[in-house]
């Protein structure tokens, strides 16, 4: 579908180098006060007077990360943006500014690069972050996406992994499990679809976990909550590797130990549905899964009554000393240890 | 030579992506003040005071940037360094962070990482930069360095592209053409040692262009003696892709036309017997080589006295009013437009 058969396509190499980063980049606004300079000097230049600077990088690469057999380039984009203003709120901070830069075959005709580019301007335009720079390459293989997200907070606010004390409490924001399920899904489909090409899927009832996965948001409006509410965090990070692997960075940096319920957990019904229809167990889907880009916080038992009822918010345990250990305590009331089995890029590959 | 046939050698599967991560860059020192927390967290925390802050990313991908078949991984590691810390310094600013992300694939054994990672270590160390972040991930071909560097400076020592004005002089420091040439005669042993694996190349009268090649050097000491002799360029701008490009970029930024001179073109004498040897036109060579890591400026002619006699620069040419175009001026005086033929990594590949 993304090759470039179509003759009434564009191909990249008529662009050169220099007019294709002028090409995607040209619809770019710059919405930041903190954005001095953007595109088209040597660096971008910022400007944050006393607010410390926070830096987060990535690099999806396409078979590994992501399959453009139903991953459509716009979403993709998208997805890109979001996997790197997760980590900066995740430090409670404002994410303001970007940098993308792409590797890509010449099978790529331009059209798929503008949507792409679409894509990522789209998430510039909702979460008010400014495309400052990048770089734009020939691969070999297939498409490499790296961006790197810069944002800023008083020194004050920025939230550590490493701040968790005895007794504070453990909360999530949204539901768990959901983008792993619909990657499942989007999975089941393709081998569906391979076998028997005419054969149209419906996710209509999937849409949900489809979307979690194919189209997910940071949670920029965690950080706008706790801010007005008034809760700052002891820690605090993004959970892209499943709920086990972050409850584990934070006893980790934190030095400290955790209880965590496993009633307390919050899964959307449509993820316990579709656990279910796979005969996986959904608490394995939420602490494994990965992908979900919610926030993992701890707060001071003093702040409970701030968040208590709040929709957003699940408290799903509480910290101990270290020497407790990190520990799930199940339905069924008994006590194991909590395993990080995350999603590991290196993993198998 | 890389790939992991050997089975005294250490898998990446073995270690896992956090692990990789951090045995890679336990060696890691931090040195700069501005670096409140580097790696470990969802973000770098950065803090800058009062000076703007500058970034730029590149992203090098084997095959098209690099061939490792002649490339060691310590230069490797060391010349993506340079080529990033070199676009902070034609910003007139101080390099003080970098993150670095790859994508391996498992064909790769550790040891081949931890000299990449040891050229990277030693260009931090000399630079005095910090490695703040970065992304390690497994790729299904090949290896891909992604690289972001930070830096800062008062706002009015950052100097741009655009501020070449009538009059000012066209400025180079170092020599041109040598990595270029450098690369020439490595591709030319590649295919020497490919018909007869038993020729061992001898490169001993090609060192310094062969050492341009493989492990350049970012003229931060350029930027330190402009701030000792206290020149300001009105603009300024890195040559990675060839004195042309880099020229017209100066040209078309600060709305502006120019006048540069062949023969004041600085070239090793290295570079002229190779150019020779390969029968190609040495300014050619200048114009539109690549990789340099030169520092091209311009500068009223009021600091001329500063810079003249300096051994580090040379004067090229001079300012002019857009409509009068760019020009070469040949040593046989005739006036050539300067064209930018330079290295354009989506060109017929």
């Amino acid at each position: 579908m993304l090759e470039d058969k179509d003759q009434s396509r564009t191909s990249l190499g008529e662009l050169g180098e220099f007019g294709l980063i002028e090409h995607l980049t040209k619809n770019f606004a710059v919405r930041q006060d903190t954005t001095v300079l953007g595109v088209g000097d040597d660096a971008a230049i910022l400007e944050f007077s006393k607010d410390q600077v926070v830096i987060s990088t990535d690099l999806l690469v396409e078979g590994v990360h992501f399959d453009l057999s139903y991953v459509p380039l716009k979403h993709l984009g998208y997805k890109a943006v979001m996997v790197n203003l997760s980590d900066i709120y995740a430090m409670n901070a404002i994410a303001s500014q970007v940098t993308v830069s792409i590797a890509v075959s010449n099978r790529f005709p331009l059209e798929a690069l503008e949507d792409l580019y679409e894509g990522i301007n789209a998430a510039c335009k909702n979460y008010k972050v400014d495309l400052v720079g990048g770089d734009t390459t020939s691969s070999n293989v297939g498409l490499v996406i790296s961006i790197t997200a810069i944002g800023h907070a008083a020194k004050e606010d920025i939230v550590h992994r490493s701040g968790a004390k005895e007794n504070d409490l453990l909360v999530v924001s949204g539901d768990l499990g959901a983008a792993y399920m619909g990657l499942q899904v989007l999975e089941r489909e393709k081998a569906v679809f391979k076998a028997n090409p005419n054969n149209q899927p419906d996710l209509e009832q999937y849409s949900y976990i489809v979307e979690r996965q194919l189209k997910p948001e940071a949670r920029k409006d965690v950080v706008e909550l706790l801010k007005a509410l008034e809760v700052v965090p002891t820690a605090m990070i993004d959970i892209s590797d499943g709920l086990s692997s972050e409850v584990l960075h934070i006893c980790k940096n934190s030095k400290v130990g955790c209880h965590v319920y496993e009633d307390k957990i919050p899964l959307d019904p449509q993820v316990i549905n579709v656990c279910e229809e796979f005969t996986i167990d959904s608490t394995t889907i939420a602490l494994s899964g990965g992908e979900d880009y919610e926030l993992l916080f701890s707060i001071t038992q003093k702040d409970y009554p701030k968040i208590k009822g709040n929709p957003n918010f699940t408290v799903i345990g509480h910290i101990l000393p270290e020497g407790d250990g990190k520990h799930l305590i199940t339905r069924a009331n008994t006590t194991i240890p909590l395993i990080s089995r995350g999603w590991n890029a290196l993993e198998g590959s």
